[in-house]
């Protein structure tokens, strides 16, 4: 209980904004250092690409919110789509009932999903649409009367989430927290070519891959392991494009031992890549269930949605005697969250944003190599579709996580003060923008991320 | 991939709807004896305290949604104030940023919460914020050096959840099924003081049950105990009122015992007993942390939080060396669903909801009670606020889960037939309508109920 009388003003000035997110609002990834005192960017208006701050300072999005916004912001059809649903009917419970946005939807997934991933599960975000579908091992292991086949592999570098059980199996290495993670998880080392050991060609680097995951299975045991999770590119791990094949052999080796593989298409899903999944068109895979979000409403509304193919779904059904997935959300569905999407998905539709990105994508990569080029600091640039990542040189006097840290901090501050919103990521410097993103403004953010590193060039040579 | 064509068209007809959701559209709480099989009624339209299906059957929407849509349906400011959102700025990474309703409601939250519960996390909805106050705990106490210290202590026929680590704090019989959880989490038996044995007074069950909490702390030691969790009314459990003193008794044990306290308000929060919060206004005591969700919008679109004392964030922030608080979602403090609550507690306050509450609360539980004395099949009736539950008796011939569900149904059935909305409770009817529901129709939906169990009565007689 705070001082009534002090908020109820109608009209806030920016400091009270300021106060009240500071002395109030705990943020993600907060630091015991820093929360109930340092000041976050307030966004407050969007359009386009574009996004200004309470200051009215202008930015380019180079995360695209954070890997979501697909359509970009301001969308005026977007915001009558979602009007409507509210007044129309903005809730159902989808433990009785049904919604035609929660079943229209459900329909387009299954159309643009590859194989017989044709059931969806809807939930929130990333993070319960993972927690359901780890959950979702568990029933079927335990229908088939296996309760031991439950070790979950996971890839260092992945990210997975922020439930507990989404957490666990996130294995960026920061991610050595104070939170607890459950024991059941198993890491397989690093999958990024870049920082292979010299003479070690991509060729080998993926049979090494391929390896490590046989060599964890024959250690564990197939019959202890429940299901193998990997993101088709490591984004929030550093746009980590594992080597040509990995997909496919990683696959082969999961159905050869009985092993459910799960792709995490939070961000590569929804256009990222070119197409609406990038498991099958892109990587040439057809897994056991997918995870999406993000790009699923163009961040406009939260939404997630876990998808799983006929097999599974018959081989839960079929054993003896009938079981009850009690697994949930009073927001699974809901029929606003679905409009959004659907729209969403209606404007990619319209307004060809996948043959879009399939245009712009090649320039996107030709500045990101070029940039790989021309700067010394630059160790690594890599990426796919609009993913990129710029990765700073591994043997610059910045050994520590903090230094790292800094660096990131630095070369965030600089674009920033060009105009170019990055999101800060140690050593690295990732770029996801929205997907209706031109040639034009493409160039202008590589050259403000270009201007940044001329700076930062001269601060670390010094 | 289904076939692309055939879902194409831009106009289903209501049985493509009914197709579509029974191919592709997996339920919460879906058996798979009649997953893909059976079909959900679909509501389309929403008003006030009524639900319309797809055939145009118009229902009092009994449950509130699912326990949430307080302000009601079909809201039109609500629609406004979402649309506005959306087109002005609908996302916002809150890694990096905010938004001025986040700010806002952080603030407004703050004002709402008793005592020095002034930090707000915001989630996507309940699960995820018991999700969040559950790892907060694992957090505290690796800060602070205890790692041992990390049992939950739950209640039979609690409900938090359906995250891995929400579901298994959860203590619903019927949640012992083939998903597994979390071997942290310890069980007080069942508070209900319905049931209890014959001659024991209310202050004597009161005494048996913090008793049974201290047994509890006493086996497994408060040294290895990090939090308590519990609802201030049990309510999917069947809305469930402890007797009175429980809840101050039971803070008190946890203090003593160095026991973190989590009130578990996802339903009883923002006006379903009369208060924004009923920790404190009805119940007396300050935990350490608040999870909300489903009132906080109406149910309108998805959000949650956990709310933090000032004292647990200090003692989070004392140890030396700082510690990232990594966890966080996308959808975190996402601005169109704080919009959406701001407007919604904006509609409360203008339209004195919790005032109305409080009037029609006496009369709502008066027909209750009513029914309890009148129906002899009817074992206890119980309720507080616009919560309420009509449990048959435990001693007629229905003594399997299976029966239960059975006799849930015909009753279900024949509400809905006269057009009162229920959720099935296996051999129990449970009542959280809207908030703004009326004297009128509070007596309208009681007479539906006692001519659904005039039939049921002369059903079970035979």
């Amino acid at each position: 209980m705070t001082d009534l009388m002090e908020a109820r003003s109608n009209t806030p000035t920016d400091a009270d904004l300021t106060r009240w997110d500071r002395d109030h609002h705990l943020h993600p990834w907060a630091s015991t250092d820093s929360w109930r005192k340092d000041d976050y960017m307030r966004i407050n208006t969007a359009d386009g690409i574009y996004l200004w701050d309470s200051t009215g300072k202008k930015f380019i999005d180079g995360p695209g919110g954070m890997w979501c916004v697909q359509i970009g912001y301001g969308r005026k059809d977007m915001a009558d789509a979602i009007a409507k649903q509210v007044v129309e009917m903005p809730y159902a419970s989808p433990w009785s009932s049904t919604s035609e946005p929660a079943a229209v939807l459900a329909r387009r997934i299954a159309e643009m999903t590859p194989g017989d991933l044709n059931t969806v599960f809807f939930t929130t975000g990333g993070s319960t649409a993972v927690d359901t579908a780890l959950r979702t091992v568990q029933f079927y292991n335990n229908r088939l009367g296996r309760p031991d086949k439950k070790l979950i592999i996971a890839r260092e570098k992945g990210y997975h989430g922020s439930t507990y059980l989404a957490s666990s199996v996130t294995g960026k290495e920061r991610f050595n927290t104070k939170f607890d993670k459950s024991d059941l998880v198993r890491f397989l080392p690093d999958v990024n070519p870049y920082g292979r050991p010299e003479g070690v060609s991509l060729e080998d680097w993926c049979d090494q891959k391929v390896a490590d995951l046989e060599t964890l299975i024959a250690e564990e045991g197939a019959e202890n392991i429940g299901c193998f999770i990997a993101e088709p590119i490591l984004c929030s791990g550093g746009v980590i494009v594992p080597p040509p094949g990995y997909h496919q052999r990683t696959l082969e080796v999961c159905r050869a031992n009985d092993i459910l593989y799960i792709s995490d298409e939070v961000v590569t899903g929804f256009g990222r890549l070119g197409h609406w999944f990038a498991s099958q068109e892109v990587f040439g895979i057809e897994p056991d269930m997918i995870t999406c979000a993000k790009g699923l409403t163009s961040g406009y509304l939260p939404l997630g949605a876990c998808i799983v193919s006929d097999a599974l779904m018959t081989a839960m059904e079929e054993p003896e005697g009938a079981e009850v997935f009690y697994n949930g959300f009073t927001y699974s569905g809901h029929p606003v969250s679905c409009a959004a999407a659907l729209k969403n998905i209606e404007i990619m539709e319209d307004e060809d944003i996948l043959g879009h990105v399939q245009r712009v994508a090649p320039h996107f990569q030709d500045r990101l190599r070029a940039i790989g080029e021309r700067f010394d600091i630059v160790g690594d640039v890599r990426g796919m579709g609009l993913l990129g990542c710029i990765e700073c040189r591994l043997d610059l006097p910045r050994k520590s996580l903090e230094a790292d840290l800094k660096f990131g901090a630095r070369l965030d501050a600089v674009c920033e003060e060009m105009g170019l919103m990055l999101r800060p990521f140690g050593n690295m410097a990732v770029f996801s923008p929205p997907l209706i993103i031109s040639k034009e403004e493409t160039d202008r953010m590589f050259d403000i991320m270009e201007a940044g590193l001329e700076k930062l060039s001269a601060e670390y040579d010094g």
